[in-house]
Formats: structure tokens, C-alpha cells, sequence
């Protein structure tokens, strides 16, 4: 039997002896799992998570352990438990550090799905003279009822005939949402895949799924080359604005990056474009109108009327993309102008409709858009999370890659830094930043106001802190949190008096959106159970941190789960079933959008919650 | 008040004053009435028939000499009404011929239809900070429920908030069978435009149809320019067979010459291809298949299993037709391989699922394609009426042009022809022949057998007549129509013993398939109410000399009623109404298909009915 082990970065398999206890395949190959109570069920700290396969049942110590909604969702106590089959788990990291992480977007577990694709093998009997039924009526009687009609694809006639006779009349069919998409002679093993695009204000991503297992298969991203009219959405509207080429020309340009993404997704798998029957699209509005090719001019000037909301269905050869003429782009609907389809993702890949209970989401990127679901309501909201997050606008701010200080820890005045790639560190990064500004509250170097100690404070510090606070540039309070040489540096990297105001905006901004949220629901943060933390920087932030800084008013850090990128899994659902993609257009609909800019309360509210948690 | 009175060959308008009958007003002007009892309403023979207006109330004299049906049809007595209104004519020449003729192909009344093309104007409330919805719902919601929401016009995206602007959002809608396919800002006055395209197998025809009014602007006609792949459709099925890019070549071919024909009827009109948004294609089975491109190959081949046999249903963006690129192709649906949409357009064309009665449809060209309805069924078969009723394979056969005979008459032994355009006689065309052939019969030249009497036969005969018998080529009798010279011609055009076969083959073959049809009915000629005689040819045929010939066994003259193209005008039915259209679907499926080729009483039957009737 196989054990399959997936975290984050990765999918690894290990051979499983029979008959021992999952701990004790764990702990052979070395795994990480708590087992303090020498596997005897007394700590119940060995908790794992089954994704697919099949276990020993349930036990009694499990129960005390472990809630009945953890066991729904395949928690287990790997001290209790054998595998009967081959098992795909995950380790339970992230529930170790208080809160909980899923990483929805790299789940590799089949989903039990009922796709818009779908492929059979279809025998007819061979026509005589007493039985003349014509080719194309043989093969929709042989398909059956559901299949239309009137959606003939392009060429089939011309080949039909031959087709049905190479293999004596039996044939492979492929429908899309009931249209006949493709037919091909005798009993094919191929199978039909489809692809997710998750279209980002600053990145492109595209994962290739396997429609028939529900697995991904790869993924792939880039940088959107729309970035060259602007680095956000409002720049990108004033192109077109400006000038309305600029919509066809960013309209070609994104699908030119998925076209791209697309067929090396496919190379590295040894499939063709014809392989490929069906791409969902998320993405906020404005990239929702670029992608569809419409008029977002109005995005940006009141009254906020935008071009569409509805989900939008083209077909596969309505764009230079490599995939089947005959297959299916769905593009999934927006809420508002500043809530698109990759929050209605976020919606459908949490079940946000389905819950029992009031449940918070956030997808955190630069807009942060806040759904709040409880008491028979959907409302949203968007908020100006503002550029901190992601280490822009901050002195020495940078994206979360090699040389990034991606974490910081503060204790009894010694400062440890995670970099990323071990390099020597050139900066800070989103989710550093926030690990900073934590810890340097919690070690008193900045106040609940988010004032910076001066250098000549008499606040009593540890010597390896006090002489790392100075004065900066145009006279500003900096704190050095790498000076130059430390580690190999070229230079200091600091935190300065104006990055903690900027991650105040941010945070305050966000804060704010959820309050707002709850008043409007009128209820308390305390009748919440559980805040999903959506976005690739929910992945790398250390959430209590978060917590810690307010960022979530009023929510416990037990109630957090991260659940990586969210929207892209939400269109992997829309992708895998029709159902799911049903309930994205009643979410759409549903979904109550809140206008902040013209809610009174939300200035106040914001102002106050600049403030950090005293 | 205007007379508009239709013949075959032209419509032509009349001031009409007021207080006089309709008999007054056509005698005024000359037209061709006959008033054998000066309107006192004792001879019954003034009839007309109203297409369009209204007329003063029918009287009893009219119900003396017309029948109920007849008057329910708008047959009247000229001298007993008056117009009420500006009124549209039909003088009965035909009638008065002893058999009807209706051109429908040619009727200018207006439809009422109900046809796939709508064209609405709709407007909007403007939206404001309290109405946000956006523009694309907003149409939606303004045009109302039966439109789909999945199928949005390319490009329209882009243009739609433009375009709903411009005129305050007022906008003139047309759809397609529920499909949007065109907005435009304002009240629109262009009226939506459809086609309707009749591919025979040696000619094309394409009629531009006004949608909102019914009426039919225009039409043109050129040779099928597949006639390069042979003159035949088994000879262009065979070219398939040979080179299957034959296929996409008769494809390409056909579709650029209705391109062409389409393209000089909109600029005739001064309209653009947007505004046509619809085109209804009717053809035999292997035409519909060389249109829709579709392998024809097993047309020719037992077991005869084509490709296709429903309506089908194309985008104007299909076809590199003039035509708006969200318009419509409604292919009709065929019956069998050699029953083909034509006909289907035929039994539209007369309404035969909904008459009560037994009547047939005999379409009259290289294939005879012949229908019988009655008893609750509806049964069809092809035949191979053979090339004689074209003028081809007949020794100085010409296609009707001019120079051909096409009326003969023999009295007292002298000989009347007409001849097209009055020009010196080159040939003789199908009409031509088969009055010659008739009044041959009559005249004693030729027997029951279809034997032509000999030069030296000692049957009484006028010697105008006798000299014309001579032995011809290959020692076979013939019979000079026109000697050398006799009318100016060039050479002698003659009627040859082996002309007289071909017919009697022809005629042998029709009859035929007549008798099988209604003997696998179990009717008698006798219950047929009506034969309805379509095709170009059954307008230029006596349809006496036809009835003389026994071409239609045991139907008297009075029940035939030559139609005309009555495939194209069921074509030009199915454009205007939905109904027809759906009655197209209901008919190909309840027709049944006689094989007369696996028919064992067909060939006796044939045999007998090669004989002229005695």
C-alpha cells in the first residue's frame, strides 16, 4: 500500500507496511507528528488529516480528541488508526500553530464532480437496408436524449461517416454542457481535461485539471502583461479610457499569457490542444471585463454601472487559446465592481452558501474583499487593503522571493529573521512585515497608536534593540532589523515609522470591512465560528501574527483557517461540476454588496482601527 | 383605391375608381376577364381570386357558382363585388384552362408569421447610484424573459455602454429564434431582411424576403456552378467518392455563388449584409448535403444510409455569406435520400398535414419526387421522371430559352407553334414535348403504344402531316415539327420515335410512382381531391397535354393545380414563421418513405404505364 503525503510545497509517496499504526509509517520515514504521549492516545496532538482513502474505524479516544465536524473532515488521530488502502494525508502543521491551513488550491484529492465535459463510449448497430437510419440520427439516438440537437460541431458531417465505420460503429463521444464537442472512432483512452484560470491584477495563473479523476495536473503562472498599462486596475481602466484600443490590445495580451501557459501545461503533459474541453476563469471585475472584452470604462466613474455581472459562457474557439473548438470558457460571475468572480471562488470553495452558523472570508491581495455569511444573508464588501500587504510602498519592501525576510521573531532581545532561499537578505516581504510589526509590539518598540520608540527613548529595552532604533531618512523613526554585513548584507534593511503607518492603513482597512459587515448583519465577531483566510499570502503569513496586530477584530486565531488560493480552487469546483457552477451565478446573486465609501460609519470605524490592539 | 392584379410573370398596379365592380375596372383596363353573360352573374366565368384588401359581402349568386372551398379561398364573381379597399388580384387564366395555377413562389402577400427574426426597441431607466444593475442586465431585464442569456453577440460587450448611451438608453433590439444578435442605439427604422435559397441540382435561386412585412423584394437565379463535378447528383456524389476534396470544393462553390446572387440583391435594395439576419435553404438530399458539407458518399451506395436527415441550424458567421454574422441558416429536413427539403418545402407549401382529404404532390423535374397524403399518413417517393421532361436526351432538346418550342398545337392538320422570344425555332423544350407528344396522340401520328406511324402508313392522315413523317438517322422514324427554313430556322427540328420513348419512360415512371403510392394507401385515384404540381416546369407545361398523356392516372384536369416553386415557398415559409418550420421537423419525421426500387409491383406497374392512355 502507498501512503501519499501532501503539504504545501509539495506530493510525496512512501511505501506503507502492513499492519502498522499510521504514526508508525510516520515516524519511520521520519515525518513530522507530534507524539508526546508515546503514541497512547493520552495527548491527542497526532492528528492528521485523511484526503482519500480508506482507514481502520473510528475510535473512542478519537471522540474525546477530536469534534464531530473534525472527524467529518477527516481528521484522525494517527495513533489510532490503520490504512486498509492506499491514503493520501495531510500533516497537521498549520494546526499546530493555532489555526488551520488547507491550501485548498493545490488539494490533489478527486473531487466527486459532474462536469460539463463528459466523455462515453457509444456502440450503434450497423445500418442495413432495413434500417436506414442516416449517420448523424444514429449517433444522437445511440448518445441519448439529453445531448442537443442543434449544436453540430464544425466538420463533423464531413467525416461522420467514415468515422462511425472504422470501428465498426463504435465511437468515443465527448459533449459539452450536452453539445456534442467531439467523436472519435472506436474506444478511446484519452481522457478530457480542462483548465482553471486565475486571472490576478499582477499575476496569471493556470492549472490543468484531469476532468475524469478531478486532479491537477500542473500549474503554471506569470507576471499579466497587462501590467504594462498600469500596475492596477484603475490605471489600466484609464488606458481605456485614454484610448480604446487599449481594450483589445489587453484583451490579446491576457489571452496570449494563457494561450502561452496553456500549451506548455499541456506539452509537459503529452496532450493537445483537442485534449482540452473546458477553462473556468476567475478574476476580479475589471480583469473579468478584459478577458471578456468589455467596455470597464465605467468601472471607474459613478455611478459604478459595469458592463456585465452574469457568468459569461463562450465557446473554445472564440479565442486564439490552445483548446478544442468545440469546448466550453466559463467565465465565473461578479458581485460588483470592486467584488469579481474570483471572490465568488473564494464563496463557492468554502461552501459559504451552504454553512451553518455566521462565517467571515477574506481574500487579501491589494483590494481585500470581505464576504460575511450568517442568518440567511450574503454581504461583501471591498476594502483599499492597500500595497503593505504585499511589501510594496514599504522603504525596503520587496515581493516574497530570494533575499526576502519573510518571518521575524523578537525574544529576550535577539532578533531571528527566516530568509527566503537562505540568501542574505535584501528586503522585507508582505508576510515578514506583518511578523515584524508583531513582534516589535509585543517587545514594546511601537506602541498601540503604531509610534515608533524615538532613539533616545527611555523605555527599557535590550541593548541589541535600543541601538538598532534611529533616525532615518527626512528624519523619520526606523528600526534596522538587518544592518548592513549582519548577514552578509549589502545593506540595512529597516522598518520604518512610515512602513508601520502604511501596514495601519491596511490593516485598518480591513478591520474596518469586517466591522462594517457585522453591523450590518448585526451581530458580534464573538458569534463568528470561522474566518477563512484566502489569497497566496494568507499561505506564508503567519496568521497569529495577523491576529495579533487586530487585523481581525474580535476573531480568535482557532477560528482562522488559510486556505491558499481560494478563487482558483473555486473555479476548479465550477470546473469539475455543474452544480458548483449553479451555485456561483446564486451566489452572485444572492450576495449582498456593501458600498463602504458611502457607509458613514465605515470612516470612523477605519480611523479607530489604525490602531493596534492595546 | 388601387388593383394590384398578380400573373406569373409580373404584378402590376391600377387606379381603381370608386363605385364600380371589379369586373368594370378590369374591363376598363383591358384585362383578360371573360364576361360571357355582360356581368348579369348567369355564367359564372368572371372568377377571381383576392390575395389581399376587402371586398363588398359575397351574394348568393357567387354561392351558385362557386363552392364553399372555393370561396373560402377568395375566388369571387367580378360582377358581383366591389372593392372596399385597395384590393390584390389574381385573374384565372388557369382556372379557365380547366386547372389551377397559383405561383406561390411568386405571391407578394404579406405572411402572418411569426418568423425567428424579431425586431423591438426598448428603453431603459438611466441608472444612478441607487440603481446599479449593470448594462448588459439591464437590456436583458428590458427585452425581457424569452431571450437567453448565455448567447451574447461578439463585439457586443465592448460597444454595449456606448450604445446604450447614446440615445438615452433607447435601443432597437433584433433577435434571433431567442438569441440576441443586434442592438443599436435609438429607434431603428431598417427592417430586418431574411433569404430564402433553392439549390437545385442545375439551378441556383436566392429570394431576399422584407421580415416584418412578409413580402418578397426581390430574387435571382444562376446555374449551380457545381455542375463542373457533372450535370447530375450521382455524378457529383461520385466525384466525392473519387476525391473527397471534391466535397469542400462543391461546398465552397455553392455557398460563393448564393453569396454572389445575395450580395447583388441587398446592393438592388440598398441594404448591407447586417441587415440580413436569416436564410432558409431548401434542396434535394444531396444538395443539402454538398451545402452543410456533410460526406454525401453512402447517397449512392446500398444501403443508402446518408448523413443526415433534420433540419439543420447554422450561424450566418458560418458561411462567408453576406449576412449578419449573428443572423441564422435553417437547413430544411429531408425525408430520404432522394426525398429530399424541396419536397419537404412542397408539402409545406400546400399545407399537407393540415388538409382534410386525400391529395398529392408530384414536384416535377430530373427526379420526380411524389407525396400522398390522406388517411392520417403521408407517404413519398422519388422516381427517376428521367431527363425528357427537361428537353435533355431528347434528339433536338434545348433547355426552355429562347428558340425553343414550347407550345405545339395540331388542328385540321396544320401545325401552331410558339416558340420563346419569337425567334426561329433551335429545339424543343420539356413543355414543348409534351404538347407535341399530346397532340400527336390526338392527332392519330403516334398510338396508345407510343409507336409513331411510318412514312408509308396507310393511316388517313392530312398530307400537311404525312409529309412531315420520314425515316432519320439510323433508319428511325421521326416526325418534322419544323422543317429547315419553314420559320427561318437554320435546321429541321423533329420529334423522333426515340423522343417519344424517353417520354413514355418519364411519364411511364411518374404514373408509377403515382399508382404504388396509392395503392399502399389503399385508395383509389378517384378519392384524390387535389394534385398539386410543382416545380418551374409544371408552370410552362399544358397541364391538359399532361393529363392527355396520362402523366397523372386517374386525376382528372379539374383537381390539378400547378404551384409553381412551392419548394422555395414553403423555403420562404419556414423563414416567416416558426410554426412552419416546426411543421417542416413533423413532416420529414412522419413522412414515410416508399422504396420504389424494392417496390416488386413497381416495374409492372411501370411497364403498363409506359402506354400512352388509349
Amino acid at each position: 500500500m502507498r501512503m501519499i503525503i501532501l503539504d504545501e510545497e509539495q506530493r510525496k509517496e512512501y511505501e506503507m507496511p502492513e499492519g502498522l499504526s499510521v504514526i508508525e509509517c510516520l515516524l519511520r520515514y521520519d515525518l513530522p507528528v507530534r507524539n508526546d504521549c508515546a503514541a497512547k492516545g493520552n495527548c491527542g496532538k497526532c492528528r492528521v488529516r485523511t484526503i482519500a482513502g480508506n482507514l481502520s474505524p473510528e475510535t473512542e479516544i478519537e471522540r474525546e480528541h477530536l469534534s464531530k465536524e473534525e472527524l467529518d473532515q477527516g481528521w484522525f488521530l494517527a495513533c489510532q488508526r490503520a490504512a486498509k488502502s492506499d491514503v493520501t494525508l495531510r500533516l497537521s502543521y498549520g494546526r499546530d500553530a493555532g489555526y488551520r491551513k488547507t491550501m485548498l488550491a493545490e488539494k490533489e484529492d478527486a473531487l466527486a464532480g459532474d462536469p460539463v465535459v463528459q466523455r462515453g463510449v457509444f456502440s450503434m448497430s450497423e445500418p442495413d437496408l432495413s434500417d436506414q437510419v442516416p449517420d448523424w440520427e444514429r449517433l444522437l439516438a445511440a448518445v441519448g436524449g439529453s445531448v442537443s440537437r442543434e449544436a453540430i460541431p464544425r466538420g463533423l458531417l464531413s467525416a461522420l461517416p467514415e468515422l462511425l465505420r472504422k470501428e465498426d460503429f463504435t465511437v468515443t463521444v465527448t459533449t459539452v454542457a450536452n453539445r456534442l464537442a467531439a467523436v472519435t472512432p472506436g474506444k478511446s483512452e484519452r481522457r478530457p481535461f480542462g483548465a482553471v484560470c486565475d486571472i490576478g491584477t499582477t499575476t496569471l495563473a493556470v492549472y490543468l485539471v484531469d476532468l475524469a479523476t478531478g486532479i491537477t495536473r500542473g500549474a503554471a503562472a506569470k507576471t499579466n502583461p497587462q501590467v504594462s498599462f498600469g500596475t492596477d486596475v484603475i490605471s489600466r481602466i484609464n488606458s481605456v479610457s485614454e484610448d480604446f484600443s487599449a481594450l483589445e490590445k489587453m484583451h490579446g495580451d491576457i489571452v496570449a499569457a494563457i494561450a502561452e501557459l496553456m500549451a506548455g501545461l499541456l506539452e509537459e503533459n503529452d496532450l493537445s490542444a483537442d485534449d482540452l474541453f473546458a477553462m473556468t476563469v476567475v478574476g476580479n471585475t475589471t480583469m473579468s471585463h478584459l478577458f471578456a472584452k468589455a467596455d470597464p470604462r465605467r468601472l471607474a466613474t459613478a455611478p459604478f454601472v459595469f458592463c456585465f455581472k452574469q457568468g459569461l459562457t463562450f465557446r473554445g474557439r472564440d479565442f486564439p487559446l490552445p483548446m478544442h473548438p468545440e469546448g466550453e470558457v466559463f467565465l465565473l460571475p461578479n458581485v460588483a465592481g470592486y467584488v469579481g468572480s474570483d471572490t465568488v471562488g473564494v464563496m463557492l470553495s468554502v461552501d459559504i452558501l451552504n454553512r451553518s452558523g455566521c462565517a467571515i472570508a477574506v481574500d487579501l491581495g491589494t483590494n481585500g474583499e470581505i464576504v460575511l455569511s450568517g442568518n440567511g444573508r450574503v454581504l461583501a464588501c471591498s476594502t483599499a487593503a492597500g500595497p503593505a500587504f504585499e511589501g510594496a510602498k514599504i522603504k525596503n519592501g520587496m515581493r516574497a522571493g530570494a533575499g526576502a525576510i519573510e518571518k521575524v521573531r523578537i525574544s529576550d532581545g535577539e532578533i531571528e529573521l527566516k530568509i527566503i532561499d537562505e540568501a542574505p537578505p535584501a528586503g522585507i516581504c508582505g508576510s515578514g512585515l506583518i511578523d515584524a510589526a508583531a513582534q516589535m509590539l509585543k517587545a514594546g518598540l511601537i506602541d498601540a497608536s503604531g509610534c515608533l520608540l524615538p532613539p533616545d527613548t527611555d523605555f527599557p529595552l535590550a541593548e541589541n534593540l535600543r541601538r538598532r532604533l534611529r533616525k532615518g531618512d527626512q528624519g523619520l523613526d526606523e528600526f534596522v532589523l538587518a544592518a548592513k554585513g549582519e548577514y552578509g548584507n549589502d545593506a540595512d534593511v529597516v522598518i520604518s515609522q512610515k512602513d508601520i503607518r502604511e501596514l495601519q492603513l491596511g490593516k485598518g482597512a480591513v478591520a474596518a470591512g469586517i466591522t462594517v459587515l457585522l453591523r450590518e448583519m448585526n451581530i458580534t465577531a464573538e458569534e463568528v465560528d470561522r474566518l477563512f483566510l484566502a489569497g497566496a499570502f494568507g499561505n506564508y503569513m503567519d496568521v497569529r501574527h495577523a491576529v495579533m496586530l487586530g487585523l481581525f477584530p474580535g476573531i480568535s486565531v482557532e477560528k482562522v483557517e488559510a486556505v491558499g488560493n481560494a478563487a482558483a480552487y473555486g473555479g476548479r469546483l465550477a470546473l469539475l461540476s455543474r452544480e458548483k457552477r449553479a451555485a456561483a451565478e446564486e451566489l452572485a446573486e444572492k450576495t449582498e454588496h456593501i458600498e463602504l465609501s458611502t457607509s458613514a460609519a465605515f470612516y470612523d470605524i477605519f480611523m479607530r482601527e489604525m490602531n493596534f490592539p492595546g
